[in-house]
């Protein structure tokens, strides 16, 4: 209610997107239908985005569109849930026009067919103020058993799929506060900062292999710190395992102060999880199923707090265990 | 992420809210699990409110948070739901303070004891602008069965649930732009733009009864007219059957031009819905056993459209059929 013409705008744009939903009821009723599906769980998570906040107003709004997906769907590959369906929420400032919203449900379209979910539902109003937007997502477990973050035990190895610091570094390169790169890391750093992959085969697979688990979005040490407060113990990284992407290191090399950076930076949704040292097999067996990198960077230990130690075993100095957005 | 002292809020203020569902686990990890329940279908629904276009910057805080959260529960009530769950964003100002944060977690509070539902989860992030919130809900009903509003038939009565048109004198009242009002009808119908009652006892009991329904957020006239267009047929309704509070009486008695206003004005939050003229009496009995008021006010007919009728049976002109926001 509230925006000009919702209802021409949510019939050309957004009912499409729930075609594979018969709940939806093509966006006509007040609200879906998600039936069941045997004994699996249902998994929900909610998310917000500011603009000028968690993106930019000249960020493309297909951008826009795929990242406030994607970071629901890497919570719900976080608990170990497969992404099925989501709903939406967008507050409009005047300045979007029609132009604007058929490339945000462009880039929606774009990631439901490479995630196979579907659009239930949302509402669409007007703002004043800068355009807000949220998005619950749903995924599905086998019975009720998830992933979680505070049930990680004294002794566990722990890893993180993918690269970690990229986002960090995108978002610099995004603000102009990190310059002189080649063309080609420059690109890659920007894109990893505008649009996350979602570890959405992993998650699910570490299911009664992961014993806690989180996605990497506060930063990884701030993230750690989560899993240790919560399972009640503490965490020990070695900086120099703590894996890279080729642009990272080019840009460590130039300038090493960024580290620290690097590791408490946000933004990157790859997968934080321990497990029990024996496993290891296991999960290298996984990760070359699921076509996904994985690194052992530290363990759990009884200690509470994070510590990062450099290639010389000594504690690292960390300015801020956290994220500050821009 | 992104507000100060985001787990310290929502330990203190949130995650309380969250005690009665084991899949919330405490607000401490990515997602939530809503666990199956038997053959039953989840219902959902999501609502965005934004200050200054759906509520004024200096409303109680506890009345927004269940203002949000009822025109939700309303929403499920119109599809035959039983509400149960709900998961919230918040993007805050900095203006505001913890104490606004503790009055609208004590509203929400309220609201879960009054209507048995619980937090899953949430996010709250920081705005520059005006406070923008979403709140996405969730209810069961038996089997896949639900209310629609596209399901009407031709020579169905209508009815609405309660009374017409006190939210929008209400919010009048708010704005300073109905004065001279007697203190008891002024509180009164204040409070109904304020804090809506969603029909979620009636709506559950209308499964299998009612052939179509909706809540009447968008105004009376606008939302017969999405049974209308849904159904494929059109709506006639007797102006002089339109149940009226006694405030509402009262003011158009003394202004008999503000009718188009009320049947067209917003945020009444009532059930409107057809049955078969033969299914009277079954409604008459479940709206006593259920204690709440409900009136036929017209019939669905074949010709498109929605026509109010006189006390004379001649139509009335409506200068509006929607609803716009202050």
């Amino acid at each position: 209610m509230g925006l000009r013409d919702e209802f021409g705008t949510i019939a050309r744009y957004f009912a499409p997107l729930s075609a594979g939903a018969p709940g939806a009821f093509g966006l006509t009723n007040d609200a879906a239908v998600i039936p069941p599906d045997g004994e699996q769980g249902l998994v929900t998570t909610i998310d917000a985005l500011v603009e000028g906040v968690h993106f930019l107003p000249d960020d493309p709004a297909d951008l826009v569109a795929r990242k406030l997906l994607r970071t629901n769907l890497s919570d719900l590959a976080a608990m170990g849930a497969k992404p099925e369906s989501y709903l939406l929420t967008m507050a409009l400032d005047k300045a979007r026009d029609e132009s604007w919203i058929a490339s945000f449900a462009a880039g929606l379209a774009a990631d439901q067919a490479q995630y196979a979910v579907v659009l239930l539902g949302g509402d669409t109003v007007s703002t004043p103020g800068p355009m807000t937007l949220s998005l619950a997502a749903f995924g599905r477990v086998p019975g009720q058993t998830v992933l979680e973050r505070g049930t990680a035990k004294p002794g566990d190895s722990i890893y993180v799929s993918g690269t970690i610091g990229d986002g960090a570094l995108g978002l610099l390169v995004r603000q102009s506060r990190l310059t002189g790169l080649a063309e080609r890391d420059r690109a890659f750093l920007e894109l990893r900062y505008r649009l996350p992959e979602p570890r959405t085969t992993l998650g699910p697979a570490l299911l009664g292999l992961a014993t806690a688990c989180l996605d990497v979005s506060d930063g990884l040490v701030a993230d750690l710190g989560h899993i240790a407060e919560n399972s009640g113990l503490g965490v020990e990284l070695r900086s120099d395992a703590i894996p890279l992407s080729e642009a990272a290191q080019t840009v460590l090399g130039d300038d090493p102060d960024l580290l620290p950076l690097l590791l408490t930076g946000g933004d990157d949704y790859e997968l934080a999880f321990t497990l029990a040292p024996e496993d290891a097999g296991a999960l290298e067996a996984l990760a070359r199923e699921t076509g996904t990198a994985v690194t052992c960077i530290g363990r759990t230990v009884e200690a509470p707090g994070v510590v990062v130690l450099d290639r010389d075993a000594r504690p690292l100095a960390l300015a801020g265990s956290g994220w500050t957005h821009f």
